[in-house]
């Protein structure tokens, strides 16, 4: 496996173009390229929806005919199959590239590989898994929906030092800081659907809006069993469609009032409230490949026991409020340590007066996903 | 001020010696010698208590003759009165020392610039304040009983992402792990007392111990209104005095069971338990310059609510318990998010899969010592 610097520098490389796509590639991945010669950068691409060109093809582009003979860093194994664009593998077999280095294979199963037997049938040399865990990373999100069809649920609260996301009153504007406000919004803006429970929304009012122009409006989801939205919420004013979960016995004429401005969809429930499970199968029916949870505490607790949780984003304030606070973590009915949830990988970052701690759900579909295998 | 490289090498060398008389040094402050000629170290020291001699004159000691002209580094302000030793200033004087670079002065306002004036009226070069945040940071429990004749107050807690430190029923051993229990380890043994509260003594039945040669023996505090430590509790059979702070009206019953290994103290109880500011001037006038309080809820609240804390040390571990944990902090009777307590200068510590949180709390006498408004 190639590690040395050179290689790594190009790789990472690859893998910030990738990122610049961030919010602009779903439901594809993010992938960006880079074509080296003579220790120089010719070309280089990135994908964004919109634009249809696959990143390969946006470097070769810039390259010309200086691609014969170059290296290719790539994150992402090139597609080997016709969809909205020619595959880009063959492309890379007729522009000349004599080598190609490839962080993480496509993770369908079913093409997975193929991209590389491509190239490799053509004579072109192949070196995979440089940054694989970087690359992986970069696209969670994708890997986690083409494995699982299911969306990649990120779980993010805003807490006290001791875990409590507003006080007895329910005000919680704001515990955390500018920039760890800033991050949240940067986060938004990467997924397809933001979801809160009722409480949380007859508390704040929100209007779960991100900034940035989008591909696709940002889905607006709340778990209200009984209906108890009000038809005035500010969800409704900011951009894109609201999404309600209820359950099947809600009033009909709560429905009616908000029938006109919201989808309303009837789940069952279970013991812990609506049914997780049903909800995500739902979105993923309706094409979201992922959801940020943002509350409040029994949402949260309902969904890291239920298994649907991939990732929490933790953003922590310096400050203490008590046990009169209400928890961020609500009900989880975990009576020994070993019964605890457990986070992996843990990433912790400071944020002005703040901090942000991520991790990986233990046992989640994330975590025990086949790619990982093969690192 | 001298702030280039070379100052601030020697400096930190300083530093880095008098840290090695942590747990040794109490109730001196810790400190560390660095003579330098030509660029080269000729001579260092620390001090410890039993070894009587002053940094300073370790240094001196070892430079010998060619301290002569030579420059000397110092954490804190050498001393110009008679104590166990004679005054150092005049020593730094007679040894012929052309420059001394300090980087905070002696924290007594009483004889704070004295050993300076010395040094100055005798034509000695003196510059201050290199690295005075970090090494009024390095004796905070020194400056901190200095300047106020009551105990440096930290309150360690190990917290789940949530901030539980137990489950339900009462399980916390361990929420962290190796690492960070090594950690805590260091942090008792630079403590001159360990307090915990009654409920966790008799759900986890501590020892209290600490391990490593300490100059005097670590003083256990339980706070223990009803005298319901049991006779036969851990706590007994590790090393150093047991004293236990009790209600006026605790039963004679159960006093005649502990007295005979236990120092017991009454004290007036107020709203939230034993009168915190009662016990701190109590183990003040023991002779106690710093105090590490271990839990559990309610004495880490009640002692944050009566503004004794200085610190706080929150090790979290990478899990979630959920709402039915043992609240890391109990009532602190915030209503809203302005009068939350906050810490100041946060600093985050990795520690295998755990990390530590460090802070000042705000509006403590910590962050409003005088020493401050020098910076």
């Amino acid at each position: 496996m190639p590690t040395d610097d050179h290689h790594l520098h190009f790789m990472k490389r690859a893998l910030q173009l990738a990122h610049r796509g961030a919010g602009r590639v779903s439901p594809n991945p993010m992938v960006g390229a880079v074509i080296v010669r003579d220790g120089r950068i010719i070309g280089e691409g990135y994908h964004v929806f919109e634009r249809k060109d696959h990143a390969e093809v946006v470097a070769l582009d810039q390259a010309g005919d200086l691609a014969r003979g170059a290296d290719l860093y790539l994150n992402l194994e090139p597609c080997s199959h016709f969809g909205r664009t020619p595959p880009c593998a063959p492309r890379l077999v007729a522009a000349g590239i004599r080598r190609v280095f490839i962080a993480t294979r496509d993770p369908n199963p079913l093409v997975s590989g193929r991209g590389i037997a491509t190239l490799v049938d053509s004579g072109i040399e192949v070196q995979e898994g440089l940054c694989r865990e970087e690359s992986a990373l970069l696209n969670e999100k994708f890997f986690h929906f083409i494995q699982t069809r299911r969306p990649f649920v990120l779980l993010k609260l805003a807490l006290s030092l001791d875990g409590r996301i507003a006080t007895a009153a329910g005000e919680s504007r704001w515990i955390t800081g500018e920039a760890a406000r800033r991050v949240v919004q940067r986060l938004r803006y990467e997924y397809d659907a933001l979801l809160v429970g009722i409480n949380t929304l007859l508390q704040d009012d929100p209007s779960l809006e991100t900034r940035g122009a989008r591909r696709k409006p940002l889905t607006k989801v709340i778990l209200d069993s009984e209906l108890r939205t009000p038809p005035r919420a500010r969800v409704f004013l900011s951009p894109g469609p609201v999404l309600i979960f209820h359950s099947p016995g809600a009033s009909s004429h709560r429905a009616e009032a908000l029938r006109h401005q919201a989808f309303l969809q009837p789940v069952t429930r279970n013991i812990a409230g609506l049914d997780w499970n049903c909800v995500i199968n739902l979105l993923a029916e309706k094409g979201i490949t992922s959801v940020m949870v943002e509350g409040g505490g029994q949402i949260a607790a309902s969904a890291l026991s239920s298994g649907v949780v991939q990732k929490v984003a933790f953003f922590y304030a310096p400050t203490i409020l008590g046990s009169e606070g209400l928890p961020g973590i609500g009900s989880l009915n975990v009576s020994s340590l070993s019964e605890s949830i457990r986070l992996d990988g843990l990433k912790r970052t400071p944020l002005g007066p703040d901090f942000l701690v991520e991790g990986h759900v233990k046992g989640s579909a994330w975590t025990k996903r086949p790619a990982r295998s093969q690192a």
